[in-house]
């Protein structure tokens, strides 16, 4: 049987009907490629899901990998582990607080979650926790329960006691305003609303993505994630930044938390930490709050906790990012990429491009002045957007889309060739469905 | 700064207080030996949390991985990919279901029972779950809610909907009973009681570890697991077994289900799968359910869902068992295993000494007519049994303890003279500590 049939066969594909799939099967990566068995090549121009930060197949990573696999891949967590105190040595370096930092590493990014809620409850005593709509944490059922879209539905009800808010979104203000300083006052303002009607003294932490990732690529204007901030301490209350797709690079520092200068009390990771390589994720705690867990147990674990493999691999990674400067680049590239994707602006379905270091969102609307939607939100995918689907395929272009969203998110080792290519060839997927449903 | 020292500056460990800890750094590992950086080695016999069924640092296996790192590690799971194609159906082929199956892959054992939860309500279109009480599920928000014991007690309130029973437990019957027969009949009548008191068409499914694991490797006396299918198919109840432990050669075949010709509805599974080199889980779900996924999406997803470097590690894990017959091996060494360990009943704290396959349990009490535990159940180690696992370090044996139990689950290589040797070392520390416990 051929491969692509025994996958249909066998395999689950998670979030969408199976019978209507029709993927390439990918064998091979390299750099910002991947091949499928029949020797064709894709740009991967959302590093898989967001994730691997190095481009495939990098090969000290890889090496890495290999070597630690041949000497020791799995240990119990309870034993000490060599990698495991050096990788969670340089990310409490890399992480924004003077006082140091201590690392519960997890296998993924919900995990990372789901742990993090159980900290900042035990750190407080309190119980309500907040998250913004238009928000992804996770899909197991405490961070699938902080998750403000659909993806969170098929879990309810999940964990009780997540309350959600509106956060700023300028191109389609929940607040009635087009200036983003007005944007900024009323989200703050209506967030400490949603506190008051909750009690701020039972809720022990805010959740949030410091950019939003797959619910649109959102920057929050200026202001407003100092604001959280200074809410939280006004109230006593935890700020948990849910850097698993903004860390290691994507916005241009090592933590969007470095980018913006905001300094939540927990970070939680995945995703960039390995490049994807090996499952891994992660909680970052400041030491101060992490040394409440000295004389009181931990209370969570995982088999696969700082999983030796993994943490070797993140350690690999971390040295990569680290000799080739890439978070700096994804910095100083962000002009040149801001420049290329403004070119898409010339389609009449892209109704904004938006974003920072590598990570960009191209918003699809069937009209620009009404902004609706070019695939409804919550909603299968639209017939035109299928189709673009399907052209981006035919074009050689892999990408994370998501309701009318295209997420465009390279491996920060992109060269400016190969992101002109992938814009190029994206303007053609659009250029060619745009004319196929205009006729 | 010493490695040691460095991770507990930086590292936070599963379930405990942090400050006492003090256990070996682990740098390698060879079949069933760990050694620490200065050298000395540990004989694993627990096969770190019973999931390194191959043994440490099997080549084909590190080779498999080492290779899959350089040609593609990561991949989103919205494509399809070869090694993910190949072990899915490999295990759709182990699995107890002529009617075939597939699977979804997750990066872990909680995932993996997160994903089942969602998957019997999405199936049935009920909303409660039972669980037994004396069982371990996982970590995160639902998979806590299904545990029956103290680590679900921090996630509190976690996932609603869970209904706990009790399963028999001979050695403590919860049955008033000594007669294992007898056992069976209370429980499965408890069990209806139970289901009738919370409508039997208001639960999804009933969750069950198939040999109760890390709660005291409990195997259910015959005709137990066949009653509990019973009373699912009489009221419609999707039944679930938990294989996160038993799979992958621990009992002696592919599956529990196999070993006991008691065939659930899903299989969930993870640790054994990779021989816990790469994180990964899954659930199996057999063909005639899985179907309902062709047309109405799939209701859950990961970044980390198929991971190509973990479906890999998997697939050349599988691959191993196969061409060394090493589940085979765990059925044919029983009696052995059985007798070696026999030898502890001599130790005036070993109450009894349980198991099958290559999965044993020894639980430890203070004295044997009263069964009254070492350590208590539900609270941190007790002097005495903090004593004891001091010694076992001291021996050279790294084991998996639990309250009082402790959990004797090698690899499925372990030759018998490395068992003997195990065995052993196990009874030298008991006696070193109960004449020291005595004086
Ligand atoms: C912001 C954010 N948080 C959490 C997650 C969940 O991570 P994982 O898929 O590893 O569970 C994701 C996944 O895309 C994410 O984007
Ligand atoms: C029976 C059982 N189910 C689920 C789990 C959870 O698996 P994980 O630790 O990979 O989340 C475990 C872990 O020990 C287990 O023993």
């Amino acid at each position: 049987m051929d491969l692509k049939a025994l996958h249909k066969k066998h395999v689950l594909t998670p979030w969408v009907a199976q019978k209507p799939l029709d993927p390439p099967l990918v064998v091979r990566g390299e750099g910002v490629w991947l091949w499928d068995q029949g020797g064709r090549r894709y740009l991967d121009l959302s590093s898989g899901l967001v994730a691997v930060n190095l481009g495939h197949a990098h090969p000290k990573v890889a090496q890495a990998i290999g070597e630690q696999a041949a000497t020791l891949a799995y240990a119990a967590p309870s034993l000490f582990h060599d990698k495991r105190a050096l990788l969670a040595q340089a990310l409490s370096e890399i992480a924004p607080w003077p006082e140091g930092a201590r690392v519960f590493f997890t296998p993924s990014g919900t995990e990372a979650n789901e742990d993090a809620i159980k900290f900042v409850r035990h750190l407080t005593g309190r119980f309500k926790i907040l998250a913004a709509y238009r928000s992804f944490h996770g899909a197991t059922m405490g961070s699938a329960a902080l998750t403000g879209e659909n993806r969170r539905w098929p879990a309810e009800p999940a964990m009780p006691g997540v309350v959600h808010f509106f956060a700023p979104y300028p191109y389609r203000s929940p607040f009635y305003t087009e200036d983003p300083k007005e944007e900024v006052k009323r989200a703050l303002d209506h967030l400490e609303r949603v506190l008051l009607h909750e009690d701020p003294k039972r809720v022990a932490a805010i959740f949030l993505e410091p950019v939003v990732g797959s619910n649109g690529v959102i920057v929050y204007p200026e202001g407003y994630l100092e604001g959280v901030r200074a809410i939280c301490d006004r109230y006593g209350i935890l700020l948990v930044f849910d850097e698993v797709m903004t860390g290691f690079g994507r916005v241009g520092a090592a933590f969007a938390a470095e980018r913006f200068g905001v300094v939540p009390d927990l970070i939680t990771f995945a995703k960039g930490v390995t490049s994807a390589y090996v499952p891994l994720g992660g909680v970052l705690v400041r030491e101060g709050l992490a040394q409440a867990f000295d004389e009181t147990p931990l209370p969570t674990g995982h088999t696969y906790a700082g999983h030796p493999l993994a943490v070797a691999a993140g350690l690999a990674a971390l040295r990569a990012y680290q000799e080739e400067g890439l978070f700096e680049r994804a910095r100083r590239m962000e002009p040149f990429f801001r420049e290329a994707l403004s070119a898409l602006l010339a389609h009449p379905w892209v109704g904004e491009v938006r974003g920072l270091g590598a990570f960009y969102g191209v918003e699809l609307v069937q009209d620009r002045e009404t902004k609706e939607p070019l695939s409804p939100w919550h909603a299968p995918f639209s017939p035109p957007m299928q189709a673009l689907l399907k052209a981006l395929f035919a074009e050689g272009v892999y990408l994370l889309a998501k309701h009318n969203l295209l997420v465009v998110a390279p491996p920060l080792t992109i060269t400016e060739e190969e992101f002109l290519e992938g814009v190029e060839r994206l303007g053609r997927a659009l250029r060619r469905v745009e004319a196929e449903v205009v006729r």
